[in-house]
């Protein structure tokens, strides 16, 4: 038996750690542990959705409707875009799946910033395809502009807000860009878009606009963020139908489940419940900012859900990420990213008092 | 933008109508509505289930645990094998698409019989293999080695029981092929397996003693029939770590939901269901005979849930089937499997009385 050889040079993504192993390594209860690594909504998910799955929870039995047409009909209003410019994936994730499988293969080559998504690199390298990456972490557009005219990608990766570090670029930006760039599929990655948008409305990119105007572009938005519904595996993409029409042939049949498509097509009315997490959210991350500065740390002024800390040299991340693991928070440590630095979901009022309470306790075991 | 030419071979998967389209096409309430098309456990998912899910519905919000350790535990003492042995995919299909990944491309070919799951093709046709496919829909192991020893393929697909035909192959059968047939991966689909295994013991393929003897077999099971989790999304293959290892790196985080996680885990503590699922099955099967000689109808001995129907030339498949869906019962046409059969799932008796009553309805109509 023989391996496609792609398979050598790939890397596995590393996911943020669960609860359940946090309670089976280190034997802490399960009510004890705070999971700030991963950047589900602190708030959980909209009780109209826990009630519309436990009464639906009986159908588990059952398919489900393989041409998602609640669930598309919901999204297309509420992007004012027609059913045929919509794939529903596993998580934009799978989107992101399909665009490379499309679109990549060993001849091609894939443009990105320096530090963005993982998922980006690792799907383009199952297609045997070249990384290129821009010297910056922040979607330095002009340089990224030059490494297109050099490279000549199949697929440029804007990741807005960008995960792991925050930060956001304008939507005008994006467009004089993209009135240049017309041969790759760009793909906008708006996976932390909601909370953008709340913070300052010159960083929304709407998708309706976006795919009238660049047919090369798809946007990608998710319901694990802000529609609390990360466990749920809900994304879509939204791009024009030809595109659309060839991501779908890649699509395996039932990639939803029947309860995901209804807690999303449910999620959906609940608008309220998405725009009070993000008002809490932006409360609480004044508190992040504060600390940051009381404890004389860098952070990237932050547009999402979590908070990236540049962390001061004889502060290591993955020691400190550790240190608050014993303490029972589950941070995320960026080492692999190459930045010394943690990223925080920020979490509940009280989520994060004990965040700051425990790792001011590490900071002054470090300063003894 | 360029895609890949691979997509222009694509087929697109024909799911089974979904219960919601028949309303939405057809104007019938959706409790009149009789789905024996997709071979869902028609006795609906454990109670025990459905309570667990209801329970913990608000963790919706959390990714699921990405290393699967409770559900891997669970499946690794059912079957008697290791955690490496074990990959869970959404559904087996997407263990089916993983192995297609890992080992196909354009320069290989896979075996398959004539008449079986229609993934095999399309996910093969996605890498850019040949098709090689046997004369005869039963899976004659002697034409396959054949066929094996002319293509040298690098997939051979055993389905038992066979899907869309319901008929199984004998244990010391399959492994007097596999001990000429060293090289290619040998997917052994068991997703009905449990229907097999009580009807006759002699089709049981104990997952532990197959890769022991084959390391290049790789078992495939799921939860989305006699487990009743057709909705949620989960399978597993089983094989020699070294697979595993290889078929895990195309493995995308989270392919599995919080919840569908577990349901699985839950569904394997309640064996009393499905067993009591299993032998209404095959009591109600004996209607299904008894009604097809009644009406002089064909068809091919079932180890499933579900059995087929070869029609005589006067009755149409697709119009028997469309004349059924008029009467509220999805069935499934095998039109495009190149069959004039019906593949029909056996339902509970009262779905099942109501289906002989409107097919004979039907049938005398094409009479009149």
């Amino acid at each position: 038996m023989r391996f496609n050889e792609n398979l050598q040079r790939l890397k596995t993504y590393e996911a943020g750690k669960p609860i359940e192993l946090v309670v089976r390594e280190y034997g802490i209860d399960e009510k004890d542990i705070i999971k700030l690594a991963s950047n589900e909504n602190p708030y959980g998910t909209s009780p109209k959705v826990v009630k519309k799955v436990q009464e639906n929870a009986h159908k588990m039995y059952l398919y489900p409707d393989d041409s998602m047409y609640e669930l598309k009909a919901a999204l297309a209003k509420r992007f004012g875009v027609s059913a045929e410019e919509i794939i529903i994936g596993a998580g934009s994730d799978q989107v992101l799946e399909f665009c490379a499988r499309a679109v990549l293969n060993e001849h091609t080559s894939v443009l990105m910033s320096k530090i963005t998504f993982a998922m980006y690199e690792i799907y383009a390298l199952q297609q045997g395809s070249k990384i290129i990456r821009s010297s910056c972490y922040r979607h330095d557009l002009d340089e990224f502009y030059d490494l297109y005219q050099k490279h000549n990608p199949s697929i440029v990766h804007i990741c807005t807000p960008n995960n792991p570090t925050g930060d956001a670029i304008d939507k005008e930006y994006l467009y004089s860009f993209l009135e240049k760039v017309k041969d790759p599929l760009v793909v906008v990655d708006g996976a932390y878009m909601e909370y953008a948008a709340y913070k300052d409305p010159k960083k929304l990119i709407p998708p309706r606009e976006l795919i009238a105007m660049y047919p090369n572009a798809i946007y990608l938005g998710t319901f694990s963020k802000a529609y609390g519904l990360g466990g749920m595996r809900v994304g879509y993409g939204i791009a024009q139908k030809e595109i659309i029409q060839q991501l779908y042939k890649l699509r395996p049949p039932f990639n939803i489940t029947t309860l995901s498509l209804l807690a999303a097509t449910e999620a959906l009315k609940d608008e309220e419940f998405v725009q009070r997490a993000i008002e809490k959210n932006f409360a609480q991350m004044d508190r992040f900012i504060h600390f940051a500065m009381q404890n004389e740390l860098e952070f990237i002024d932050s547009y999402t859900n979590f908070i990236t800390y540049l962390l001061p040299q004889n502060i290591n991340a993955k020691d400190l990420a550790n240190a608050l693991l014993r303490r029972g928070i589950i941070v995320r440590d960026l080492s692999s990213y190459g930045m010394n630095a943690l990223r925080i979901t920020i979490g509940t009022p009280e989520q994060n008092s004990i965040f700051f309470e425990k790792c001011k306790e590490v900071f002054d075991e470090y300063k003894r």
